[in-house]
C-alpha cells in the first residue's frame, strides 16, 4: 500500500495550492505599514511586519484523524492535534504562538461533542500556551457528513528573530524529538490499513505499544493497562512550544550562542522527512542516528506492506520535530533538550554531498525532493 | 417556511458553543504580556493584548451559501464572501484588518475550482485591504462531500481604541449601511424555498434585481442584461473596510467629534437586526426610517410563505452595518457615509423604552433578545 493508492494524491494537491496561489499577486499592504508581507529566504509566507515585531498565522486542520475519533466518539485528544499541527509550524520559523481560533463543521451539533472538543482545546490551550481568541461553529449537513476540525494560530517574535533554515550550513548537526506517535498526518493510509485487516479499535492494541518516554492519552483503559488500538493511533499530537520556546528564550538571554545557535527547525508533517528540504535545498540532510521508531509505524509497515521509503516519506516515524543547529553549541543545546524533553538525541549532520537530499542511513531511504 | 425548519436551530447552536466556553476557563497568558485576552465591555471577546496596540481574530466560514456556487460551478464570489464575514466583524470592534487565512476542504482537490477560489481571494484581498497570510486545502473525502470554505482574518488597533457598543446611550442616531445582497446568512432557508418552488438558478431572476446603487457581480450574463436568479442569490457579500476604517481614521485625525462619535458598530449576520441587541442590551433600538428591502427578499418572502418577522431575524434585509453614532455628530456622520457609500443613511434612533428591544417600525417586527 501507498498512500497515493489511499486516496490522497499529494502532487494533485500541490497542483491546486498552487493554482490558488497564482492567483494571488502582491498584496495591497506596502513595505512598512502594519500587516504588510515579510517574504523571507527559504520561501517561507504567512510572516507580517508590525511595528518592531513580526506577527505568524499558521491554519490547518487535524483531516481523516478526526474519522477514527468519530468512529470510536473519542474526541479528547482531536484539539490537541489541532493546536499541534498549527503552533509546531509557528515554531519553525521562530514565532511564539499567542493565540488560537477554532473552526467546527458538524452535520448537526451536538452538546456533549462540543463539550469533549471544548475540553480538549483547553488542555490544548496550556499546552501551547495561548489564549482562544474565539471560535465558529457550521452546521452545514448539506457540505460535511461528520465533525471537521480546523483551527489558526497566531505568533509573534522581534522584528529581526525569524528563523528560515537560510543559514543552515554543512556542519551543523541535527537534533530529533521524539514523537507522541502518529501526529495528525498520513491517516489516509493509517485508515486504509486498518480497513484492509479488519482491524478493531476498540481492543488492545496488537502490539507492545508501552514505549518508556511516551505517555498514551487513555480514553478507554487506565495507566497500567494495554491500551486499546484506538488510544495509540489517537494519541494527540505533540505540541512542541515546550521545550522549543524556552530553549529560544534560554538562547536570547545569551546562552549557548545566543538564538542564532539554531538555524532552522522543521516540523515533521505530511511528506515526513522530505520536509527537511523546505528548511533549506542547497544542502545534504543526513540521518545516520535516528531516534526509535514507535512500535505503531513498525505493525502499520508490517500489517499493510508498506515499503520503507513510502513511510518515511509519509509518517514521522517517530520523530516530530529536528532542529539544525550551530555545531560548535550542539553538545550543549542536545543537553538542555535531552533534560527538558526525555528522548531528544543528535540524529545527524547536515552535509555538503548531494544536496538537495535527504538521507536516512539506516534504512537507504533517500528524499530529493518535497 | 421559517429557519429552524429548514434545518438550522439556532438554540441548539447555541448550547453547542456554550458546552464549548464553557470548557475552557482562563487563558494561561497574563494579563501585560502578549496575547492575553482583553474582556471588554459588552461582551466582545477575540481581542488580545499586544504592547501599545490590541490584535482581534475572527473566524467564520461561508456555510450553506457554498452549495448554490457548486451547484452552479460558479466561484467567483465565495472568497469574498468568506473575507467579508470575517472582516466585517473586526471592523465592529474598531480593529483595522490587516491579515487573512483561508481554510479549504474538498472531497478532491480540483485545479480549476481553486483557480477560482484563488481569484476570488485576491479580489477579497484587495476589498478588505489585507495580506493574504496563508492558506490550507485539505482533501477529506470521507468528511466533506462538497467544497467547504473559511478562513481567519487579524485586525489590530491602539490600545485604547477598542469600539465595543458599551457607550450607545438613548438619543444616538444610527446609520444604516447598504448590503450588497443577502450577503452570507440564511442559506439553508434560501435554499429550501429554492427547492420548494423548483427555482431554476440559470434561468433569469423573476423579479427585477436590479436596484441603483447595487452591483450585481456577473458570471454567467453581462452587465446590462437581465442577471441569472443564482447571479442575484450568489452576490458577494459586501466588505464595509471601506468606508468604516476610512471613517475611522478620518475621525481620528480630530473630524467630527473624533473616534468616540461612533460609539458602536453592528454587523448585521445570522440573526438578523436582533444582532443589535449584542452590541448593548440597556437600550431600546428603534428602526424608524429603514434602508430599501432588497428584491431579493420580497421574492424570497412571498415564494417561501415566510413571515416578516422571520425575514428579519434571518436576513439583513438590505442593511448589512448599523453604526450608532453621537447625535451631536450625526448629520455630518450621515453625510461623509453617503458620500462615500451612496445609500447610506440614517436609519432610527436609540430610545430608552422597553429596553432591551429591536423594533422596525415600519412592520412592528420587534425583537427581545439575540
Amino acid at each position: 500500500m501507498d498512500y497515493a493508492s489511499a486516496g490522497v494524491d499529494i502532487d494533485l494537491e500541490g497542483s491546486a495550492v498552487a493554482s490558488l496561489i497564482g492567483a494571488l499577486g502582491r498584496s495591497v499592504r506596502t513595505p512598512g505599514t502594519p500587516g504588510a508581507p515579510v517574504d523571507l529566504p527559504g520561501g517561507f509566507g504567512g510572516l507580517l511586519e508590525f511595528g518592531d515585531h513580526l506577527l505568524a498565522m499558521a491554519t490547518d486542520g487535524v483531516g481523516s484523524k478526526l474519522q477514527i475519533a468519530s468512529s470510536l466518539n473519542a474526541w479528547g485528544g482531536v484539539g490537541i492535534d489541532c493546536m499541534a499541527m498549527n503552533v509546531n509550524d509557528l515554531l519553525c520559523v521562530g514565532a511564539e504562538p499567542m493565540a488560537f481560533v477554532d473552526y467546527i463543521a458538524v452535520p448537526k451539533p451536538d452538546p456533549e461533542v462540543h463539550a469533549a472538543i471544548g475540553a480538549s482545546l483547553a488542555e490544548a490551550c496550556r499546552r501551547a500556551r495561548v489564549t482562544l481568541a474565539g471560535g465558529e461553529t457550521a452546521s452545514l449537513p448539506g457540505i460535511v457528513t461528520e465533525v471537521d476540525l480546523s483551527g489558526t494560530a497566531l505568533g509573534y517574535m522581534g522584528r529581526n528573530d525569524a528563523i528560515t533554515g537560510e543559514h543552515v550550513q554543512a556542519g551543523d548537526v541535527l537534533i530529533g524529538l521524539p514523537a507522541s506517535g502518529i501526529h495528525s498526518n498520513g491517516y489516509s493510509l493509517v485508515r486504509r490499513i486498518m480497513e484492509h485487516v479488519g482491524a478493531d479499535l476498540s481492543a488492545p492494541a496488537p502490539f507492545d505499544a508501552v514505549v518508556a518516554g511516551r505517555r498514551i492519552e487513555r480514553f478507554a483503559t487506565q495507566d497500567g493497562e494495554t491500551p486499546t488500538l484506538g488510544e495509540v493511533l489517537l494519541n494527540p499530537t505533540q505540541v512542541y512550544v515546550d521545550p522549543v520556546i524556552d530553549l529560544l528564550n534560554h538562547l536570547d538571554a545569551g546562552h549557548l550562542g545566543g538564538r542564532t545557535s539554531v538555524r532552522g527547525l522543521c516540523h515533521v508533517t505530511g511528506g515526513g522527512l522530505s520536509n527537511l528540504l523546505r528548511l533549506n535545498a542547497d544542502v545534504g540532510w543526513r540521518i545516520d542516528a535516528p531516534l526509535p521508531v514507535l512500535p505503531e509505524f513498525t505493525w502499520l509497515q508490517e500489517t499493510g506492506g508498506v515499503e520503507t521509503r513510502e513511510m518515511y516519506r509519509t509518517f514521522n516515524m517517530g520523530m516530530g520535530m529536528v532542529l539544525a543547529v550551530d555545531a560548535a553549541h550542539a553538545k550543549g543545546l542536545a543537553a538542555w533538550l535531552a533534560e527538558r524533553m526525555p528522548g531528544s538525541a543528535v540524529v545527524g549532520t547536515v552535509v555538503e554531498d548531494e544536496a538537495p537530499s535527504v538521507v536516512h542511513v539506516p534504512t537507504g531511504s533517500t528524499f530529493s525532493h518535497y
